[in-house]
């Protein structure tokens, strides 16, 4: 069976790129928030969630960044959406996209956008 | 702020119908994934999904179905990803996409396409 | 194979009891948080966690409680761990324990402890 | 206030080590279990894993490894219950304690136990 022939024609390049990406954040969220984390191993976890996300299809490459600013006083905290600055790069043939979380201060939450296509 | 205008005006109705299924598809799966399920549970778990990713952007409707089927001999099971059968339904303006997951018996795991748009 | 007398003869009734409500707590907290919840999924989410993990071995009961006390300006909010107020029942033979999670103001955090044994 | 006067004196220092392997043995399995997972990302996340549980209250230290056996065929997949061999030691004061869970053939599911105190 030819998957992309099969579930996949109804749609465009661009639109598997921006899907696929749409998929691994939707999956990078909910996947680790509530993880403990700490200055110690944020850089650890960070290296850990792209290269487990890079395994997905159309994945290309991830950035993940996780901000603790506020929350020094812990000896660790619970990784929530908001401290998540990620970039996730798909690959379709020719098509690219970048998909993008980031904490946006005026709404006051983590919000998920097409970056870049 | 106008959100839509400053972040999303990049991409097409269309390609943010399929952009916020796929996200909350994502989303869902890792949510959920390892939760105790069992015949008596499943229809309580599948409303609580249901109602949960409905509350997501865009999103218009959820239909979750959870197979068991060969799981019969223990009390209980972790839900795992090839137990799912979800159609999240988004709605973009006019446009309309039904994004799902299903298990493929050819692939041997479950695989999540854009069903309708 | 007797499960109970090969790989739980080393502990106490009483040290069981706590041994699966720690589980079960542990368990119940990072399945869900993260997960979609409002004002007015609130009740039905609070009743499949409940249900959920009543399956796992000697719960007796779970009670839950979800605060989303400061959140009412969100159409959602991810659920996280200072807003659970949890009880989960143990018992083993005779012996009956209580576990619970609730915030505590003075810690800033959610504080897991054997309310009862 | 001291934590462990006002919640913890109800307990045994043994009762305690218990305690604190089993909240974080079943927030271990909940929260990585769905984590997409190859051979060459499997080191890596064990170790995050390790690094990630070690951070919570009483855990001296955290093995785990990971058995993707039977899945050669994939890319990738998601991390079951059944693929965790892990050990978490607690130490509380001068009592110290093995949690573990591992997949037991003959009841074809992973068992979490008490394997030293």
């Amino acid at each position: 069976m030819d998957v992309n022939e099969k579930y996949f024609s109804n749609i465009t390049k661009r639109e598997r790129a921006i899907f696929e990406g749409g998929i691994s954040m939707g999956a990078l969220f909910h996947q680790f928030v509530g993880t403990p984390v700490s200055e110690a191993t944020k850089e650890n976890l960070e290296r850990t969630i792209e290269e487990s996300f890079k395994l997905q299809p159309a994945i290309e490459d991830v950035e993940v960044k996780i901000n603790l600013n506020d929350n020094t006083g812990f000896d660790y905290i619970s990784l929530s959406g908001d401290m998540l600055d990620v970039r996730i790069h798909t690959v379709v043939d020719d098509v690219k996209a970048v998909i993008r979380i980031e904490y946006i201060e005026e709404l006051n939450y983590p919000l998920m956008y097409v970056e870049e296509i």
